[in-house]
């Protein structure tokens, strides 16, 4: 799919990080009555996941708040989370600094203010198009996707071209 | 975000009221086998509710119908509910006198009929988007945002325009 | 809300009756691992069933398949549901013939082929807006509003109009 | 509905197969906190695959994960179904020769990357609206609907037409 070979890609792009919410969802969150919570994911995103595995770079969800839907979904797509951290950029900057992940080879793909910081010290801010304007304001690229619509799909089919874009 | 002092902004709003059903939801319910209800609702408007909170503005839910789904979201959003009142109008007409909240600094988010009633007593009701055009005819403020696509953060990031629009 | 008395109305309309998926819903249904079904009801459509019961117009449910789900949603909007009946128009038929409502002073709002037979049958047959071509030829009355989305509530609102367009 | 008698379609269409994710669904999965998994699907492709039953032409749907979502709604639609084949392309090729249907007389409706090689092996080729790319430019008929919203009952409005499509 990509006309660029994988190793190339891989040598740009150390890490892909999801914010979850707005990402990997549409934020919106299914509330019953007795208090839990489910979220609306995509198919499409599983494909995307499983692409961007094959091709060998590591992929992250990063996600504030402790929800067991967070963790359900990153279980069933095989990835690793880190949840209830607070501070998103202290802890992606602690878990690069822990793979030797160098901050611009990485990819992090957010959609709202508490993204703002931690997308600010990455090399590749990535935005869903219906992301707040302040994100969308310093994305390097905007996905014609929106949020839980296959975000993640769409940049996996365009990895070659997102090497290009680093700030 | 606000370029309007937080301590200005709570002088004008003593309290913010939120419909549940059509405001913090897209009014759509979804229905089990077993009768149990879910709705949809929307982390936007949990960052919204935890931004007002910090502006140390009081925030509350107020629906006719006694429903769980209510209890839990409220739960969640730590924020005070009052159900089952059947007259929305004298319940937060009580509401404001005992915590003596004059109602023209009362923001109330309505969407349909049976918030007419409660939205005139208030000096600021604002309607979403797709609110009932009754609603939409007395409100000061109609949000770009549909219920459930996070009225409550359009509402959060317009407070310091929000405050001159009193009636 | 209606111009017209609600005597007047009254006088014209019988009874009114509701196929369940694509008109209280948006004809998806939400299917678990486990086989349970859940659908998305309005809650726009409770208000206008209360407006019509207030009018002291009866109401009822019609749907060929019997599913939990229907008998929930009815047993919420105290609604009298007829489930499993096949053949809808005969079972319309002898419903109205029970009752001694006319057939010409019944509304049915209908989505769908299986729809057609028993509309073809009443004074006020009713299509939501998204209902199909074969159904939108034969209403006298189509609704601006998707199945799902309030077409009840729009329904509730236009009695005074509703009452002149009898086949 | 069709113009052209049962008996002849039949004898231009050996097999209709179904893709599970994005065509009888919008390709989205709802995640529980538990980590189960439902998804939306559609009341219009229930009549469609009864008319097509009725025309007694054979119906199946393939997947390639197993799950226990697509056993409940093919047990509730009485469709067999083909799951966790791997290799779709050798399972329908497979279940082809089984049954004696010439591969140039199958229908095989998909939305994504994993389905182009079966695609391109059988004579009716049909995508949903809102399919990959790669998938719109080998179809033979592309819906008017999007996966999950009637896709099925759309292919069986139109099969009398669909037959003449064969590459």
């Amino acid at each position: 799919m990509q006309k660029t070979a994988a190793g190339e890609i891989k040598a740009f792009l150390s890490l892909i990080v999801y914010d979850f919410d707005g990402v990997m969802t549409d934020n919106r969150v299914l509330v019953n009555e007795d208090g839990t919570e489910s979220v609306m994911c995509n198919r499409a995103d599983g494909l995307g996941v499983g692409y961007i595995r094959e091709l060998g770079i590591p992929q992250l969800i990063l996600s504030t708040e402790t929800n067991p839907v967070v963790t359900s979904r990153a279980r069933k797509l095989n990835l690793p989370v880190i949840q209830s951290c607070g501070d998103k950029r202290s802890a992606l900057k602690e878990y690069c600094e822990q793979h030797a992940y160098p901050s611009r080879r990485v990819v992090y793909v957010g959609n709202d203010w508490n993204d703002l910081e931690v997308m600010n010290m990455v090399g590749y801010p990535i935005a869903p198009f219906d992301a707040h304007p302040s994100i969308l304001s310093i994305a390097v690229m905007v996905t014609k996707t929106k949020g839980g619509a296959g975000v993640i799909k769409e940049i996996a089919e365009n990895l070659d071209s997102i090497i290009s874009l680093a700030r």
